[in-house]
């Protein structure tokens, strides 16, 4: 007789659903691949009488997530609710008791995904979350298992969804982002409250998992230099179009022995560049290395059946594993890099007055101050009375960069900065 | 005392030379990776007199790889020798010393993958070659560690660097083949016999080795319907630039219940495509599955380090994973799928008489045959008197398409079917 290995799964949604959609239907399949059968044992939900799109048949169903997680049968418990307060206890708890946990809670694991990778390796259990990194792209699959010869310089990603589809629309139909993001709301592309992802909680926190495992070191959440996009105009991103560049939600990471930098920032990317076509809800993820150069992978980021697609795998390779689950990396200590030591180049918008000395006086002070001027454009008048000026300035240190835009800010022939917006500059 | 790990390199190439390199410099990062610090004992060269760019210290160089195999002290053997009746000696008799092996070798592994790999089970030893497929491309481990839950439908890959190089010069400076071949063969990209790579072989290697991991089943060489480059001319690849494709060997497997397909021939692809803009010596795999819908990863192909970075990164994980090797994947038996199941779409380039029906008798003979025409363009004359066909069809089976060409070339209105390459059909 096979042998066989009890799942609990917490949460039902269009993740949940699929799961156990997936679990149900193709168990032999699994079994072969895992070694042993993962069977689904027990299931919590917030509403047990909610009329759901998956058939359970005699699965039986709580409104007790700590049912799931104590029930002797689960070996392994499958947490896809959502939120951080009770997946936090329920993951513990199901850690401590030497429970195999797969989860796709971001917030959770950005935040604390150290801790509990070591409770669960004290306790001979094993935590799996490729489902909390861009649904299907198998992003920390490939972070655990490859590169482990290179020292990984660099993370650049565009690693959400909503926004990424927000902006795409904004780009491609001149919509205003209000529009855009009440059409996303309408698509099932962003959250009824969309903060988490337009003010890059969302990005900043998987790009906190990734950089843990690539640089094997950890960041506070507050450590993170993160922008949202609420401050786009269609107007930068139709500029910006005109010039060659789009415009994305950059979740960015580096790494040298001087120490460690991640940040979030809408960011103008040049056509020559990797990630410029990742449009919509697809995800990207390039990835630096001193030996391999270059990889990056690509999938989709969004919905149920590709989150689905990660959490099945980490539930075959969790119990292929069995007694050995692999050990947390290690984390070093590194300090945040200084503003001087992080460089960016610059697109900067800005409302001038008509005096005939205005705009050499703008170009002038950034390369005064050390941001050099790459482009300089001309143009008119948007809403007000004020001409337009758009300019490209060349890579510098971030603090240089801002203390160039607060050298403009204080001239009186600007009226204002209308945007300043990070930029990668072509290769 | 930290604990150490021997190390035999077979093989001090570029690849070799990269990994040695690496072991020796980098030997506290890798020790913490692995949890035991993997150290180089012995190396063997077929000339050990002839100068090196890495300077090898205090290890002893041999011209007998069967010493280092042998060598007590070492139990992880790196194989980066090339060749294939040697390497197979040397990989069996490593593994069935219960050492590890770490090989480049894809002639090797897509031969023989399958019946390594129980071997090395067998004397729980283990195998690992991620250097074996597109060196900076870490899609074996891709494939081992990921995907786990998904029913795997399609590899579509540009994974030749060698043609890759020839044909991205070909387009962009309308050279012909040769000139291109050797022109690529002084920049390093082609090898002074380059039919290994200009006519598949390698390229089928490599799509044998993912699809026997991504479809847990195994192909013949003799299987894969394998065509080569040799017949691309220039005005074709100048043809479909201007219909918005481009040219690649493109490596393509798919499985369904009713069998597999593999193939690797030159393919017409639509700027639409994941694959379109993968140039020169960049590699690219793309996957679909039944949950994940479509991830592609994107790297370097050639070159030594990131050969070098597959290389070490499955020494890391070989040492990590110590007595506890993974399994091979169970292989399933399925039939090759016939040319009847299987599809294509097509890009023909013909000579024609100047009958002023001959243009319509080709249009109306393929319809007929079942290979729907979408679109068909008159050329001039090239360096003959005929005036010229291009003909774009539909998507149809091999077999219709087959027998649509022997139709035309039947045709006493065509004096010569130039071309007939795949096509991909726009999304």
């Amino acid at each position: 007789m096979a042998k066989t290995v009890g799942v609990g799964l917490i949460g039902l949604g269009t993740v949940g659903s699929a799961v156990a959609e997936r679990l149900m239907s193709q168990w032999e399949l699994l079994g072969e691949r895992a070694g042993i059968t993962p069977v689904l044992r027990r299931v919590a939900v917030r509403d047990p009488a909610k009329p759901r799109d998956v058939e359970l048949r005699a699965i039986p169903i709580t409104d007790d997530p700590f049912a799931v997680v104590d029930d002797p049968q689960v070996a392994v418990v499958v947490e896809v609710m959502g939120g951080t307060d009770v997946a936090a206890t329920l993951v513990q708890r199901a850690l401590t008791a030497g429970k195999t946990v797969v989860t796709a809670n971001k917030a959770l694991v950005a935040t604390s995904g150290p801790e509990l990778w070591a409770l669960a390796a004290e306790n001979n259990a094993g935590l799996w979350f490729e489902a909390a990194v861009g649904g299907g792209l198998p992003i920390i699959a490939l972070l655990r298992a490859s590169l482990r010869g290179d020292i990984i310089r660099s993370i650049d990603a565009v690693i959400n969804g909503t926004t990424n589809v927000i902006l795409t629309r904004m780009r491609n139909s001149g919509v205003r982002l209000q529009s855009a993001l009440v059409e996303a709301q309408e698509r099932g592309y962003a959250e009824a409250d969309p903060s988490s992802d337009v003010d890059g909680w969302d990005a900043a926190y998987k790009l906190m998992i990734m950089s843990w495992l690539a640089f094997e070191s950890r960041v506070s959440t507050e450590a993170v230099d993160r922008h949202g996009i609420t401050g786009i105009n269609r107007v930068d991103l139709a500029y910006l179009g005109q010039l060659g560049y789009t415009v994305k939600l950059l979740a960015h990471a580096e790494a040298d022995s001087a120490g460690i930098h991640l940040r979030v920032r809408p960011t103008a990317i040049p056509d020559t560049h990797a990630l410029f076509d990742v449009d919509d809800s697809d995800n990207a993820v390039l990835i630096t290395g001193d030996l391999v150069e270059s990889v990056t992978l690509r999938g989709l980021g969004a919905g149920g059946r590709s989150t689905a697609s990660a959490v099945v795998s980490d539930i075959v390779n969790a119990v292929r594993a069995g007694d050995h689950q692999p050990a947390p990396p290690a984390v070093v200590e590194r300090p945040m890099l200084s503003d001087e030591a992080v460089e960016t180049a610059g697109y900067i918008r800005l409302h001038i007055s008509d005096d005939p000395d205005a705009r050499a006086l703008v170009l002038q002070a950034l390369d005064d101050r050390g941001s050099p001027v790459v482009a300089a454009e001309d143009k008119p008048p948007l809403e007000g009375p004020h001409p337009q000026l758009l300019v490209l300035t060349g890579v510098a240190s971030r603090a240089v960069y801002d203390r160039a835009l607060e050298t403009l800010d204080a001239l009186t022939v600007v009226h204002e900065i209308a945007c300043a917006m990070d930029r990668i500059e072509p290769a």
